[in-house]
């Protein structure tokens, strides 16, 4: 377990970080996309068992092929292939009309019919049927899954207000209409523009499916029903990001007495009394610093280091990324296409550096958070005691002063704590050099010693790799659970390719979108199938690693690497060059417990034979990542408000601790209310700030404008 | 005269600087674009004379209104608008069969016949023809007017070679295939993909107009001929940009011993025998180093500031651009969609030292040209004597190491010289303050004050109306030559908008490539046309302006802005807000020479009553530009070689003395080969610099890669 968490020092490097998971939009890429844009001819799940044959998850595996453009359904082995052919043409023109006819019917009852009226008419009675929101009714991120828990939702205070007054359109974007049939379901698959009552506009999913019994009574819309919808809010009506056509002039027009110039202008956004503190000035608290400065929401980003993003900076020199940079862009600014695909962490460092000056973001830094209280006098304002470090040049501070910082809302965009997490208890004592992984400055100056790296994730194997490649004698890495291990190639085609690629046919933003339409439920069987599909693609990898003693596994439920980072946020590698080695014997694996520390080596206790062993070292390395968010909080908000939140992350799969149910549909207090009002988490990979980014700007934002918000389906305090 | 140059202060700030021209691409935009992808109901010249009644100037008028998408043809006044509405489908799929067997049949012509064989084929006959070749056949940027001037070229040694085995292919990118007919003449427009022999790869332009005579003997391709043909050479098949699908991986996979650190890889490049000096870090410098650096061609940027953009950081803080940012992206890396229209310069400062990093380049700063010589030993090696500052808070570099750099090619990227001009012989003795535009750092200190600006350009009206902004005493503009002013609004419109917009049609590479298919000489009536409908646009400003006492001019020929740009680099005002200041009176302009000065103020000579007048002032300051390249070229390479080169810039229009004959068809010595052997010249505004750093970058590549490079059309020294 613990070597999961250190896994996450790769991605959220040492500084205060939250949750540090890999892939983000992974955990919808496989089932969303199909891989059917990808790779015309890759079809996975045949022989899935038919709908009406089964319940639930078997479902899922036979409904989740589509939402790919019409051009690239050549992997659809039945009679309606041709429709998206040239002499198809007709029956797409159908397909609209169909959807045109469903939505106009579907738009009257929304804006006017009960829940339960709703859900009868128009989504499917033989199966789970799924509505997610995200913040366009709801005011919550929440996916409601049946048809009891759709009408409920639909019939909340809140909800009903929202919906008596909007409009489905139909859009070809993120992606064009496209209707096919697998395992015997005819789907129909569009998105609409959506307008949300008077609040704003966004974008509406609808996955259709053919009901048998319905096909008679319904000429018009052919028996379609929903089998899943998502609702989204992207834009407010009254306060557009300001963006494209909606972006400042810069200069305003005409000779002004006293103009400000534009430094000072920047300046004056430095204000002490923000409407939201982000804490944390890393990829997700200058995301969402970007919205919410483009939305003019007053706020301040706390960054403890002394640059933008320097939790970066601090991380040892031979990290790059494990994914590729095309999936990594941050809001309105995003990599050049001169940027090597596996980026170095050096590079994003100094592209968040940039990016807070480019946005214009209003970043403290040298600012540490050091408690978050309510204030006494008013209940819904929180102070926040701040730090600040005078001599840039003293990383502890000793030199500081405090002042404390008023407002409505406070986000932790911290990843997490940065305060190392240590295999504990371990008797003895060591003489030599022991070093956390946050700790590690590159491996040059243990070349020729022999060093233990304890973990064997993401972190773990890079530095294992680098201690190689730099020379030291003997490096042997101590497992301590089973992992798994990933080839890039499988990240780049099972994992990404799908929709993030270097000539994807929809922009990385939009990708996100048709990432979000799948609800969680559904992707965990798809999970499994690119799961099954990496393995066969990395099998001599994974076999050689097995026989060279890396303990494999394969996720909960065997839902490998994705279903690890959305319930673990971690327990993984991808192979960067680590694996050969270990393979070639050039470094050593022991899958092992720490036993205890001598003067000058540890003892190791191996987990198959219990049998113990001493190893020699000069340095020991622990690559075991760092205490969890929920020990952070706790520290800066005290016990009481840790404790009323919660955990964050998570999806509640219940098949390991970090994970324990019940399942909540969603990932944990993760971009939405939470059960303290004003406290909210943003948080992980850059591709993950990137698109959550908006979501939670715009509830913010929605406050600060004192527009309505009543939360549907706020979680109760623990 | 010296008032133009002033302007150009202000796109290239005092730095060491080339021609300062804020509009290139503009040249072309109006003849290219057609403003039809800006407004489908503007048609301008309406009536001109038949292309059958007229010679060659009149001919342009009737040629260019082509070159827009076929979507966008409602400005075609004729019976044949309907090719491209959904009915006149079948007429698109004849134009491509014409378009095909015409290339069809000129591909074989130019793969093998002699120049006059192809011109007696494929040229019209009864006008002029042009052929604009940028790289891919000369080797020079060059455009040949007359059937005997092409004909005589396509014979080059070099030219014949690589046109030995070339490909045309009908493309649809940038645009696609457009037919319509102009005052009578059926025009045929259509670009393609070029394959230039083993070379490379580019882009060609045809433009065909229909030849009564020609039209029945020609049964398939309908009697077209070219009017402008246009061959472009974007890339070098052994050696493509490493950009997108070539991008680098960034971490090389497996384990590689002693692997070096990615700052420590950009550090490698710190070559100190590069093939390539470049003389300044601004947009020009930067871009160019972008390009090579992707080329892997070794080169170093030499930057005399502490910053790469230096020169933008030094300007007045009230610097905005004037001329919107979509249409001043850098290569690979465009700024920001969040960004102001009109954006401060202190954001160009900071896009570009993030740049210089961004993109990995190789600058370094501190470090000033002192000399440039051939080096004794070889003949064919530059020696740049640099200077480099051990102190970076010194701005006058008296600490300081010289040492020499080795390279055989030298390319001023350095703006103008950074040597202010100041007006000469002026008797007399001021005691209060004098600033020159460069040394100008905003209005406040000058509050209260009584001042004079010298200039009326951009940098002097810009100042002017900072001054009064920040709260000067009395500010009174001297005017010594005739201007124009021009409305943002007639920038971003009538200017700008047909290619560059902010939902520009086509991407802002594309679109340099169209700005790029017209050649100079059937620009010249378009640019009139222009300047007519931005006259009758701002005409109230201007009559206002004029009553005012302001003095306007028309440009070279009446040709407005562009002209200009492209002869004088300078010599307009695009209003940000002066221009009512002085029509209110708020401050003053006088049409006089500066006849001497006082201890307290000065005198100046009315230019319309050659009267004097005393005028009290407290600051005087002249926004007098600075002294052209030729005087800096024979500072740092002797006046051997500056003689040699001759003029930079201009088109040999003749109507001005900073533009003397005879005409060039292109811009003077700009972006290609000189009559010094490897000493080039580069510059222009951020636009200007991204679309010519491509041409030129691939000269140089492929100098250093020993690809032959005959040089059709060098110009011989002067």
């Amino acid at each position: 377990m613990e070597s999961s968490s250190a896994r996450r020092a790769l991605y959220f490097p040492s500084g205060p970080i939250l949750r540090v998971v890999l892939f983000w939009n992974v955990l919808s890429l496989f089932v969303v996309s199909s891989n059917a844009l990808l790779s015309p001819t890759f079809s996975f799940a045949t022989g899935s068992p038919n709908r009406h044959r089964c319940e639930d998850q078997s479902l899922t595996t036979t409904q989740l092929r589509g939402t790919s453009a019409s051009y690239d359904t050549t992997n659809n082995n039945n009679g309606r292939n041709e429709r998206a052919t040239p002499e198809g043409h007709q029956d797409v023109m159908d397909d609209r009309k169909i959807a045109e006819t469903f939505l106009e019917n579907f738009e009257r009852s929304w804006n006017t019919l009960s829940g339960n009226q709703v859900v009868q008419q128009f989504f499917v009675q033989d199966t789970t049927p799924f509505w997610r929101d995200m913040v366009a009714f709801t005011w919550n991120i929440a996916t409601q899954e049946g048809t009891v828990e759709i009408s409920q939702a639909l019939d909340g205070q809140g909800v009903l207000n929202h919906r008596s007054n909007c409009h489905f359109e139909l859009s070809d974007k993120p992606l064009p209409i496209r209707q096919f049939t697998q395992d015997g379901d005819e789907i129909l698959e569009f998105w609409t523009d959506l307008h949300v009552d008077s609040v704003g506009t966004g974008k509406g999913h609808f996955r259709l499916v053919k009901e048998v019994e319905g096909e008679e009574k319904q000429e018009l819309t052919k028996g379609f029903k929903i089998h899943t919808l998502l609702t989204t809010l992207l834009q407010l009506s009254e306060r557009p990001f300001q963006v494209g056509s909606n972006r400042i002039r810069g200069h305003e027009a005409g000779a002004i007495r006293n103009r400000k110039y534009w430094p000072e202008r920047r300046q004056e956004k430095n204000i002490n009394e923000p409407h939201v503190v982000i804490v944390g000035g890393g990829q997700a608290g200058l995301a969402l610093g970007a919205r919410l400065h483009l939305l003019s929401i007053p706020y301040v980003i706390l960054e403890s280091g002394s640059k933008p993003g320097t939790a970066w900076r601090k991380r040892y020199p031979s990290l790059h990324l494990h994914d590729p940079v095309w999936y990594n862009h941050m809001p309105y600014l995003p990599f050049p296409e001169t940027w090597p695909v596996l980026c170095p962490g050096m590079k994003i460092a100094e592209f968040l550096e940039f990016y807070s000056k480019a946005l214009d973001l209003n970043v403290q830094i040298n600012s540490r958070v050091l408690k978050i209280r309510k204030s006494e006098g008013s209940g819904d304002v929180w102070e926040v005691l701040v730090q600040e470090r005078l001599d840039p040049a003293e990383e502890k501070m000793t030199t500081a002063k405090t002042r404390t910082i008023s407002a409505k809302h406070v986000v932790f965009a911290s990843g997490n704590s940065s305060k190392p997490k240590l295999p504990k208890n371990i008797p003895g004592k060591f003489l030599g050099l022991q070093l956390h992984s946050s700790q590690y400055r590159g491996g040059r100056p243990h070349a020729g010693k022999r060093v233990i790296v304890v973990g064997s994730n993401n972190s773990g194997c890079d530095i294992v790799q680098d201690l190689w490649e730099q020379g030291a004698d003997h490096v042997t890495m101590i497992q301590r659970s089973p992992s798994m291990v990933v080839s890039t190639n499988s990240v780049l085609t099972h994992g990404l390719g799908a929709l993030y690629r270097e000539d994807a046919p929809i922009p990385h933003e939009d990708a996100d979108l048709v990432a979000t339409s799948v609800p969680f439920k559904l992707l965990i069987p798809r999970w499994k199938a690119v799961n099954q599909k990496m393995k066969e693609t990395d099998q001599d990898l994974l076999k050689n690693l097995a026989e060279a003693g890396y303990q494999l596994d394969d996720g909960p439920d065997g839902a490998g690497i994705f279903a690890k980072s959305a319930t673990e946020g971690g327990g993984f590698y991808i192979d960067m060059g680590c694996a050969d080695l270990i393979i070639r014997k050039e470094v050593h694996v022991r899958y092992a417990t720490l036993a205890r520390l001598e003067p000058d080596g540890v003892v190791i206790q191996d987990k198959a034979t219990d049998e113990e062993e001493y190893l020699p070292a000069d340095v020991i390395i622990y690559a075991t990542g760092f205490e969890t968010l929920d020990q952070w909080m706790a520290t800066l908000c005290g016990e009481e408000i840790s404790k009323k939140v919660g955990r964050t992350w998570g999806l509640g799969l219940g098949k390991r601790p970090r994970d324990p149910g019940p399942w909540e549909g969603e990932l944990r207090n993760m971009w939405k209310p939470t059960a303290v009002d004003g406290l909210w988490f943003h948080g992980g990979n850059l591709a993950q700030s990137r698109h959550y980014s908006r979501f939670l700007a715009l509830q913010l934002a929605a406050r600060y404008m004192d527009i309505p918000t009543p939360v549907y389906g706020v979680p109760k305090p623990t």
